[in-house]
């Protein structure tokens, strides 16, 4: 019998832990033994592996989907060329052939997808056909192509739609005009800053304006659509931009600001788009503003993660362990949306090439014509992103998570 | 029949509306009238005022405990010393017989106490005893004497808990040396920044170091404390510290490292105590470091609001307003900690001016020696305040909150 190796890569996401549980429950039965390397790529060329039938038992399984992160470690290492250097892959054939490994599946996003692409191909020219390398996708940034969506994003976009909630309810205390800017992750592509919309699901204002980075950001019609608002006697204006909002030069807007921004050793801080903008609001209009940036948290509160979500990673390991176990070399296994009322997905998969190094950005249809929100196209594909609760296990007053190594 | 008249004020917090749900409860049967002064004090004094019998039904009412911030507003605003100025309490005693208030409650925290303080005395040297003011306490800096424990708090430490648990996770993922240097609300108090180590109660690490701002802050002690992490072949050095750690002189770190940062316009920005430190550490250790501001949502975010906190903030509430009714003028509604094990409370009252414009900082019991932890005697404290989930109903997959005012 086969054995085979599961790896994780890349940022950490609410949900890349319920990819491994779906591959894990898939293939276990199927396989002779499961191994995980640590810390991704870089743990594997290490050999840094262990047998997860000794590490994963009943009761750290199920907490799988309640822990954040990557269980098994990560990195964020890229692969040589294999045309100028083979000798990583060679290792790597060394290391699969010593634990005798026919399945490794890399759960990780478009860099992580450029992994399993080089390796196919390395494969496919050696001529190995026994070896089979597959892609789980996991980003919080919700850019891969060929699927519909992202495990990790629908949660952290349902952490951003609730904070956002109760960000508003905290702006709106006071009855003095104030501007509240929420700094929002995305640098190349502006999903999550989309979804600090879904605020307003159940009647709420929600952002006053939303800034993607999908278009230019002019700072003069900036003033003038938070002017707009100030006229319509909206007193409390909380805004939600993306991190790589820029100008028309395509320069960040975090950047321009910070050309004054020097720490203690005169080096040029790079103090974040939100930060940058607060002054310059604090200067047009002379009322109370506050910068937040919404930080680390946004990919890693499982405590408020989305069931939906949840359910999709795991069905997305298995898949993906589907795939590789039917010898499907190079692919990455995808959700298809079918219809979103009801919400129906299959699961499928695509060349992981399709997908590597590639950014997926928020469509035109998603953005209002005055660049200054999101459509309700945009909503109706977020909505079922964000549904259902996963019943958290705590103990002690705080979440219980996994723990599958000793620390 | 009298009427009675109920404010909340200063910064928001989780439960403050649990409190005035508890007040609303208790009263409604026992006096003629609930009024509810919108924008505290201030709201009151321009006669922003509301018979909360017309706003506040059954369906909003059993959302008022998941529903954070001031669901009445809230203000800053102090009254005048009487002896300088009694317009103002003139005005007050003029809207309350147009009104025909008898009973006041203003939830807060110090700063309203001195709000109470001042009109229960102008009303004792006026003469004026059908007229009785109360207070009930709340804020997430738990830095109110006289009582064990504030409203507000225990939620926001169930979130930081939590949340340092999630940090805590996403940081070990790396294989890498790193410090992450997390920044938790309390300027003058160090309780919140106390709380990270409860991340510790189900067996993960939790910070590394801990840095309340009661203790002197020293640069190169940290640069110590660091370093002797490191060689414990601590890889991934989690650091909680307060926004108001100082050196020596009582200068506020923040304010140190700052000299340097200038917005756009040469003005200078406070970059906040994580982020100047995240300069320092870079240059003497030279490994990738983080800041990470535990932004407002630390006092909004209801969605994991400690049921401890909530139950006992409704029950601070009904102690008010008996305290109101039993003619208790300038009394504040308090807990009493019976004992920790099994954990056990009372509620009380005392004179608010014993709360007014005091701060009750973390004892020495309660920080280790080295200055760089906290003690068990602070994680018996803490504990129980963080205990029990709130069920939170959910809509659309984000949580409802109660609208008293149509926006």
């Amino acid at each position: 019998m086969k054995n085979l190796l599961v790896a994780q890569s890349g940022g950490p996401t609410v949900a890349i832990n319920s990819t491994l549980m779906g591959i894990y429950e898939f293939a276990r039965k199927k396989v002779n033994k499961i191994y995980g390397a640590r810390f991704g790529i870089k743990g594997l060329l290490d050999e840094n592996i262990y047998d997860l039938s000794k590490i994963i038992d009943k009761s750290n399984l199920s907490l799988l989907p309640q822990t954040p992160a990557c269980a098994l470690g990560s990195c964020r290492q890229k692969l040589k060329d294999p045309n100028e250097s083979s000798e990583q892959y060679e290792n790597l054939i060394k290391i699969f052939r010593k634990y005798s490994i026919n399945y490794f599946i890399y759960i990780g996003g478009n860099d992580s997808m450029d992994t399993v692409t080089k390796i196919s191909n390395y494969l496919k020219i050696s001529g190995i056909d026994d070896i089979i390398v597959v892609g789980a996708p996991k980003t919080i940034d919700n850019d891969l192509f060929e699927t519909d969506h992202c495990p990790g994003f629908g949660s952290a976009a349902k952490y951003i739609a609730t904070s956002i909630c109760e960000l508003e309810r905290d702006c709106s205390v006071y009855s003095l005009p104030a501007v509240t800017l929420v700094e929002i992750m995305g640098r190349d592509a502006g999903w999550l800053t989309a979804a600090s919309a879904l605020s307003r699901l159940n009647g709420a204002s929600g952002p006053s304006l939303i800034y993607c980075c999908e278009k230019v950001f002019d700072i003069q019609s900036f003033f003038n659509d938070i002017d707009e608002k100030f006229k319509q006697k909206n007193n409390n204006i909380l805004i939600a931009l993306s991190e790589g909002i820029h100008d028309k030069n395509g320069k960040y807007i975090s950047e321009i600001g910070s050309k004054n921004y020097l720490d203690e050793f005169g080096h040029k801080q790079n103090a974040g788009a939100a930060k940058i903008l607060d002054g310059f609001v604090k200067k047009e209009f002379g009322c109370k503003v506050r910068s937040i940036e919404i930080n680390t948290l946004q990919r890693c509160a499982a405590h408020i993660a989305s069931l939906t979500d949840i359910k999709e990673s795991i069905k997305l390991g298995e898949k993906a362990a589907e795939c590789a176990l039917n010898n499907m070399c190079g692919e990455m296994s995808t959700i298809i949306r079918k219809s979103n009322n009801p919400y129906q997905v299959e699961y499928k998969s695509a060349p992981s090439n399709l997908v590597a190094n590639k950014v997926k950005r928020l469509p035109d249809g998603m953005i209002s014509e005055s660049g200054n929100d999101v459509t309700i196209e945009a909503i109706e594909y977020l909505k079922p992103l964000i549904q259902g609760e996963l019943k958290i296990q705590y103990k002690n007053g705080i979440p219980v998570h996994a723990n599958l190594f000793q620390t």
